[in-house]
């Protein structure tokens, strides 16, 4: 036994009440002992990426946030508006721990050999309730980091590197030879440029400052559009008839650009269509999209034809799909590469309490491109 | 030789200049004589289906059209916005024939054994430039009517039956039970209603009139929903609990609806959720959108979680990917029962001038259901 282990630690919960009310607080919960084939790992780090503020926040009002309780255990409240309860119903009246992925040190393991393998090792994990400060998981659902690496280095070692590496990966399969990406500036969107460059897989990046183009573009981007740029949709037009992308990832999911650029891939294929086909082209134009930074509704003007698709992608489905052996695979690169072309950077380091503050709130709950928040549980 | 046959004919043309004006007209053009492998076909009967409208009148505004020219040969001209344009690029400057499908009589055949054998017989074809008096086409392009059909009863034999079977088709292809049917009380919706009764299919139609819901219920549709009724999105909601049906084909395109079905598809589903999950059910949800009775924007409040879909669908895209032997086994059901399942019924019967009225373009232009048009080319 270690003796610096207390009896209970810190976790943090969302809880959203019938009555609409979302109260997120820091609980104390008990520390598990490990099961034979898990271990208890200590969470050094864990980010706070977009895909955590549904679960997070679920659908409340922020702006109108409170918080109350004390500097050491503050209480966010706020309220879920009526018409958006019912999405809310699978989970009301659940006290919610939150976080997808974090990672730490292994301080206690089971009698099995792959749990006792693992103790002392720095380990990266995947799976709901990281903003803890300690978390019981199966050894088989560890990456054990490179010796060089820190918790902080590897926090971010799944949703963003395998979001990045599954959009390469779909494209490839369902038959596209290059990609669009938006909000293309973020952490995950540098991670994809980077693949792009080393793959040799040609890539439209979508961002909406001229700082982000530049950042791009200073990393070796060939192909940066700037939405607010007045020939937005020309020049959007032309990289995707030099690149030939004919598939989109799109991480912001409301208003009008997932449309745009399935009306921009068509003005591309229709340069060289030989005659008129009032269905438009033939080359189906698919646009996935896998975020929400804008939750208001997406429109769509339909000026592309009949060959295209539109549809949610979700990291999870994904690595179902391919099947544990190529998962595994992604797997091994990331951890290779974890310095490198998979290294995220973040704006700021953060506690628990810390997240529940309502100025930090106000800057990582607007899920912009460059103000990613590290929690680490035990500052 | 057939006597009566004469040198030239008339066929319809709609052209776009790149000034924007649409320009609709008859134009006489030489009758062919059929090469060894064709036939020539008399037409006697063309639909107007709302998928011949698009070539028709492309974007041009119709509500303020105009007509010149004289009774007998009507000139109608319109105007497209500039922003459509674009979209109209593949075809500015080229006087394009129009019309889907039709039927005629054999009048003239090639010297192959397989025109020979049509000689005199009743066939339906599809093709484009049935808006005409004359149609030279390749003999196995033609469908033989059964000896009691008119060619009335055999001008919609394609696009509306193979949409129809498609449909039922496409469900059963991609792993779904049941499906869900808009605009469902066309001529296109009551045959697929007859085709899910047949084959014991679950269909929940969708309607925006009280007479439709009547209409569709006295030919015996179990699930007819109406988009007008207060309580609309929990009647959907229920019938799509009831049926399962996890897919649906919608032929408005434009507003809230096809949204509107993956958020009730969502909520039937989640209704049976064991746990919550943030990112909505995982069982996949699919609107097409086959046709465009709605061209203004599509509008998607996404909170049915990430595993849907939506995307165009064509009917000879999906007859390319089934295959020409399962494609020939749907022609053989419509042709077993064009008087029964496939039975198409018409509000008018039009010249091909009389298409060309400003009084006809306001009723057959709107695509409402009910409002049907069938051109007699030789009236």
């Amino acid at each position: 036994m270690n003796p610096r282990i207390p009896r209970t630690a810190l976790q943090l919960r969302s809880l959203i009440r019938r009555s609409g009310e979302l109260e997120i607080s820091l609980v104390e919960v008990e520390v598990p002992d490990p099961a034979a084939d898990e271990v208890l790992v200590r969470i050094e780090a864990t980010p706070i990426n977009p895909s955590d503020l549904g679960l997070l926040f679920g659908a409340a009002d922020m702006d109108a946030a409170k918080v109350s309780g004390s500097a050491e255990r503050p209480i966010v409240t706020a309220q879920v508006p009526e018409k958006s309860m019912r999405s809310m119903a699978g989970r009301v009246d659940q006290s919610m721990p939150v976080g997808n992925e974090g990672a730490g040190v292994v301080v206690r393991a089971g009698s099995s050999v792959a749990a006792q393998a693992l103790l002392g090792k720095t380990v990266a994990m995947i799976g709901g309730a990281m903003y803890a400060q300690y978390r019981c998981i199966k050894a088989e659902q560890c990456l054990v980091l490179p010796e060089d690496a820190t918790p902080s280095d590897g926090a971010s070692c799944f949703v963003n590197p395998l979001t990045a590496l599954g959009m390469v990966e779909t494209m490839r399969r369902e038959g596209h030879s290059a990609l669009v990406h938006t909000a293309a500036a973020s952490n995950l969107g540098q991670m994809l440029n980077r693949i792009c460059l080393q793959d040799n897989v040609g890539l439209v990046n979508i961002v909406r400052k001229q700082a982000q183009c530049d950042l791009l573009t200073s990393q070796g981007a060939k192909y940066v559009c700037n939405t607010e740029s007045p020939g937005f949709m020309a020049e959007l037009t032309e990289a995707l008839a030099a690149t030939g992308a004919t598939i989109a990832f799109d991480a912001i999911g409301g208003g009008r650009l997932p449309g745009q650029i399935l009306t921009c891939m068509e003005a591309a294929l229709s340069r060289n269509a030989q005659e008129y086909s009032r269905y438009g082209s033939t080359t189906h134009k698919q646009v996935y999209l896998y975020g929400m930074l804008d939750t208001s509704p997406t429109e769509i003007v339909r000026n592309f034809g009949f060959s295209w698709g539109m549809g949610g992608w979700l990291l999870f489905t994904f690595l179902g799909k391919i099947g544990p052996a190529a998962a595994q695979k992604l797997r091994e690169r990331v951890a290779k590469e974890l310095k490198t072309t998979f290294a995220s950077s973040y704006s700021n380091e953060i506690s628990l309490a810390g997240a529940l503050q309502l100025a930090a709130i106000a800057v990582y709950g607007k899920r912009a491109t460059g103000a990613k928040y590290l929690i680490k549980p035990h500052q």
